[in-house]
């Protein structure tokens, strides 16, 4: 009887080999009929999951020849869980390394992970390949560190060009800006705020990370050990400055574009940027990447009637503080994350709140999240079993989508019976819980939609209380000059509307700036064509267009939460230094 | 025949028995005659070590009551290094954790090193300590993490005094500073400078770190993993800047402490602060901490005449660049590491050098030291060995002062043996090569009187091939208007004279800000009595006065290299923090 670890080195090398041999019916016959591959780039210069068999073959007829993988190698300790052997590998491509993570059932290959760690000659240089940072030889003329770096701050938009332009100084466009500074792609972080971080330190003032510090790390500057659990938003704005000037990035703050066109002809972006200071002027870059907004600007909803309203009414996204709001009439239209987090803001400010719930919510505390959901991969108890951030990160990308959801339905189950007592009360008080039309739950609505849940920091507990009321099942159908009118016909009265409404496709803003037509021809973003509700099919597999090459040349999306940021903004930066380089990058569709 | 484990573990739990016994005859039959146990802070409150059995009973004796260690165990791997055996372990005491290093011959031990880790009950909020960040139940009146740290801010120092406070903002006080930051003791570091790392930015324009970044890293936040080698000062600086504002210290820019006086009956300083912005002030800690230079202030030296020089002349720490002396006559006195500095960057100018070489200099190429001296404990492959920097401290410091000169006697020889060419053209050129007194060389100078020794980064080529002349063993006597005349009656022309001869002690700060009786009374710092040219006898062991208690009370001397401040920072901030929780800490002198 072969160990876990014979048997995942010998199933690594005769993959291996059938590869090497260009065998394809025999590299196919050593997965089960229930397989998946998810590749990161270093096959398929895409983020791409092929499903069963056929699939696979199809991508290997198409792309193993320029591929080229050699030296499959088991790396650390393989495990066995149940019935699957679980083994972590290195492999080569002809122009990259990758790391790769595999699953075995008997001999048979489950689910395969492949990704691109770095481009052959062009790594980072880290660690043994650190620059020296100064010449030990006496030369004259020589310039120092200050000098180089003042001029090329200088120069960078004006006589020379970035390789890259990208839109939105936010944590996405931060972490992108410094992977690529690592790789020497020139770069020029766009923000219209003044400063970086600023998009976190403007939000709403009692606003705190609802992920826990281990999950929301950035790249290559982890938090200090003592990094509370739960970032404070102004925390997190200094920290993304300090990050900022620590990666040395490029970051042009009080400049907002305003337009873009890409010339196919000269395959070059003309970039339009609006500056508050220094003038406007056009950036001609090579390759222009929208990361201007986790999601994607706010969605304001129509509301008849509010031109004669005489309170204050905005978008969440405009909320500071409940402060003068004490003893006044709040409506607050939405029940996700922002509508709670501003409805608690503002019955800490002694207001009176109501919450208008449209549809039902899926609702998880933040306690029973972390021990259930993020403990095995993002915790002080995951680093002590050796799981890094790197590692927590792969792991998670490991699970192909088609699987997910039948993962998180059980954990639903789990978390709904052991907080059975608060969505009881919550029901009792007339809100609406719902786990996702398949019962998945909270991950896979944020998959699915970016909205439509709430990681409880607090909030329920007044709702059950009845310290927060809530209509729900009902929409805002008439606004009057102190009041909204439901649609149930009832009447609230107002002082103070806020609309957490959410926010739209990032394609909006491809829409504004570049044209309507290359946002209807890319399509809308995130989700993964689950036919659930805000996530029509048909099937992606992937979400669509983030991190991955568009339906429109030299564009890409980026963003997400910290941790979807952090990961793939390697494969973002990946496949555009390869396109900078010359390396010949054949997606596979 | 035990393996090397079970010896280690036996002589351990032994001695930890005999320990717990207070059987001080029987612990010391466990050392061998020629034995050292250097203690920091631990057994003894001090910085400490005991040569020989009779010395390890007269500490056992006064501290072992009060001390009352328990639970010694070794940790990770034993190795033997030809008849010695080498093990790590840990221990507690009656008020701390601890961890420590054992040097094993036969079954007798030779060197024991133990250091504190941490009081209990006052652990830093690290790992799993970390704080929360915010209270997930929805509170009235609760105040935002901005709102806390603005008020913290604005209040010390003005309705709420520090507990310590901390003069000098370099990398000494910053780092101290952000280990009490850690411990919770309310600290002000006063900075006559307007910015951290201004100290490193206002230094000559060429200037980089001769030593290896794996040596400098600042505690809590290393630097990232493409930083430079060899740092250049101006990235030094920021680098400083952004510490101080991640570790959220009170560092107040612009000022400058005058004067502080101790209050016998009151044990609390006054120490008055004069500040650019905000008005002069009194503060008054309980404690106080010299961290005015990692040596002390630049040393001036009396040049008759030079009020009639007509050219500048100044110390080699108010030299900026050579930029305005191209083809000018220049005169650097001093052969150590600034002078170097100073001659190579006015030669990369285009200036006419001379080097006037006082004394013997101790020159090691920094390609030498790195292998040689570096790489073993701090580098690439010792961290692949899995030598954290943490580690590759205390194996530093597990080497007794009395040994350390006998150790680098022989790394002095092949040093001078594998680049002997080098030296043949240094002395061809005039120029004097030394090893120090005994042979011990660079590393020797650097602990015994911080000075009279270059790293080589290029300067010395320039010398072999006379691009820098020099004028060896003669002093400058005289200044005349476009010269100066040397002790061999020689003259030289000068439009500038850079006096590149060093820093005086730290206590000269003490003098003029405290009084020179207290100055006197403390004696100077830096040296460890080695009785060689600069540190005069009698043999103290350690390194005097630095980082442990002086001969007056709440007053304290930090600084050195980065790696020293790194270091030795814990256990002064672990010193004061015992005092302020009012834990007994009984100095073992």
């Amino acid at each position: 009887m072969p160990t876990p670890t014979e048997r995942a080195s010998g199933w690594i090398a005769a993959f291996g080999n059938a590869l090497a041999g260009a065998d394809i019916s025999l590299a196919i016959s050593m997965f089960q009929d229930d397989c998946y591959w998810r590749d990161l780039v270093s096959f398929t210069w895409n983020v791409k999951t092929m499903e069963g068999p056929s699939a696979i073959a199809d991508m290997l007829q198409a792309n193993l020849p320029s591929t080229n993988p050699t030296g499959w190698s088991i790396v650390d300790r393989v495990i066995e869980v149940g019935e699957v052997v679980e083994a972590w590998f290195d492999f080569e491509t002809a122009v990259s390394r990758g790391r790769g993570h595999l699953r075995l059932k008997g001999d048979k290959c489950w689910t395969l992970l492949t990704t691109m760690l770095e481009l052959k000659g062009f790594e980072e240089h880290a660690g043994t390949r650190r620059e020296k940072g100064v010449e030990h030889r006496a030369t004259k003329g020589r310039k120092t560190w200050l000098e180089c770096a003042s001029e090329e701050q200088s120069t960078l938009g004006y006589s020379r060009q970035p390789y890259c332009v990208i839109i939105g100084g936010g944590q996405g466009g931060i972490i992108l800006g410094a992977r690529l500074k690592r790789l020497g792609v020139p770069t020029i972080i766009l923000e219209k705020n003044a400063r970086a971080g600023d998009s976190w330190r403007k939000r709403y003032k009692s606003l705190v990370l609802h992920d826990p510090v281990w999950y929301d790390h950035l790249p290559y500057l982890p938090f200090p050990d003592d990094w509370p659990v739960f970032t404070p938003k102004d925390r997190m704005g200094d920290w993304l400055e300090i990050y900022t000037k620590v990666m040395q990035l490029d970051y042009w703050g009080l400049a907002e574009c305003t337009a873009a066109k890409y010339d196919l002809d000269k395959r070059e972006w003309s970039v339009t940027v609006h500056r508050d200071y220094g003038g406007d002027l056009v950036l001609r870059p090579k390759q222009l990447v929208f990361a201007t907004g986790s999601v994607g600007p706010p969605k304001e909803i129509h509301l008849p009637g509010v031109d004669l309203f005489q309170g204050d009414c905005y978008h969440s996204s405009a909320y500071i503080s409940g402060k003068k709001y004490a003893g006044k009439h709040c409506v607050v239209i939405g029940a996700s994350n922002s509508a709670h987090d501003v409805c608690t803001d503002l019955w800490e400010h002694d207001a009176d709140v109501t919450m208008i719930q449209r549809s039902p919510t899926t609702v998880v505390k933040s306690e029973t999240l972390m021990e259930l959901g993020f403990a095995s991969l993002y915790s002080e108890e995951a680093l002590a079993q050796g799981i890094t951030v790197e590692r927590a990160d792969l792991l998670a990308a490991s699970i192909p989508f088609r699987l997910m959801a039948g993962i998180q339905i059980p954990l639903s189950e789990t978390i709904a019976r052991r907080d059975a007592d608060l969505y009881a009360r919550l029901k009792k008080a007339g809100f609406l819980v719902d786990w996702g039309e398949d019962g998945s739950g909270l991950t896979m609505k944020a998959y699915r939609k970016a909205s439509g849940y709430y990681i409880d920091v607090g909030g329920s507990e007044l709702i059950a209380e009845g310290k927060i009321k809530v209509r729900s099942g009902v929409e805002v159908t008439e606004v009057r000059q102190q009041s909204v009118i439901l649609s149930d016909r009832s009447e609230l009265p107002a002082e103070l509307i806020v609309c957490a409404t959410g926010y739209r496709h990032m394609t909006a803003a491809v829409a504004k700036i570049i044209s309507p037509d290359v946002a209807e021809r890319i399509g809308p973003n995130w989700g993964y064509g689950s036919d659930t509700s805000g996530d029509p099919g048909p099937w992606f597999g992937e979400l669509r267009n983030m991190w991955k090459p568009l339906a429109y040349p030299a564009l890409w999306f980026h963003g997400g939460n910290l941790a979807n940021s952090r990961q793939y903004s390697l494969y973002v930066a990946l496949q555009i230094k390869a396109r900078m380089e010359g390396i010949p990058t054949p997606v596979y569709e």
